[in-house]
């Protein structure tokens, strides 16, 4: 992604932890991290996220989704010869649409079918103070709402490399261009 | 403790939640724990706490300190075959006056000495955006100052029942007498 996109996001998702009354230091602020996934549409398929913490065994981070924006639908798998990863989304923000396996169809959805193929249609709405714990090998994808949203994740550790997509277009580490 | 102090310290700690904008659902606030440890002293030695989640694998916590209300000294040990827990504090409201093993004297320190027996006195001092990680086997003790503190955990499966404590007088899992 162009170096002005990622700059772009970054200081849009530090405004998002502010509306959330989220603290930051400065150091945490610059390494805000923009996921657009190689895609080029980071608007419609993009992720902002703050890593606070990942070692082998726990990983905390702390989301943003612009309104409308999607994180692509993926899943964990095994890495390492350890279990997928387990993560808990807690809305601390705004509301997100989560859609996992299981019972739904695309037409009854809230969120908006983003640029890149989805496939799981369960619908779970988070709304502030509401959370949801995802277990490995679970397809998933999410959107923020109309306000956005700022989500807190607690999870076993992270490998975000190793996670497989629906897209096979996907590349999941940013080449930002200058 | 007395179901009086316990509906007391629930409340108060409610109000450190809404200062540090953490939203909760009435379920949550209903279920916040109150901590005396068996001591008799809860504004003394006391912890407010909250579990958003305690799977096998990640456990996730929104703990409250009272203005120099202190954790008593205390360490994770292995437990059913599984390394200790290993956590991670991260300050989002007040202060937290953390005492680790390592170099530092009592006479040298910014917390009161709480009524808890203490051994470690190695200090770091958290603000809001600030956060340490305790890996097992450390013993370590923690007070809210002037302000109190709203501390997010971020750690392993939780087991509280199997910490060992400085203070032979603790008793972890709160007794509330009607």
């Amino acid at each position: 992604m162009k170096r002005a996109d990622y700059e772009r996001c970054r200081a849009r998702a530090i405004e998002y932890y502010e509306k959330a009354h989220i603290v930051l230091s400065q150091q945490e602020k610059d390494n805000v991290e923009v996921a657009e996934f190689g895609l080029g549409v980071v608007d419609n398929v993009g992720l902002q996220l703050l890593t606070y913490i990942n070692t082998d065994r726990v990983c905390a981070k702390e989301m943003v989704l612009f309104p409308g924006q999607s994180c692509p639908e993926h899943w964990h798998v095994p890495t390492n010869g350890l279990e997928g990863k387990e993560e808990t989304f807690r809305c601390r923000y705004g509301k997100v649409y989560l859609y996992v396996d299981g019972e739904g169809k695309s037409e009854d959805i809230r969120a908006t079918i983003p640029l890149t193929p989805v496939t799981v249609f369960h619908e779970i709405v988070l709304e502030p103070g509401e959370q949801y714990t995802i277990y490995p090998g679970t397809k998933h994808w999410f959107q923020g709402g109309a306000d956005g949203a700022v989500i807190s994740e607690f999870s076993t550790h992270s490998t975000d490399e190793t996670d497989e997509f629906t897209d096979e277009r996907v590349v999941r580490m940013p080449i930002i261009e200058d």
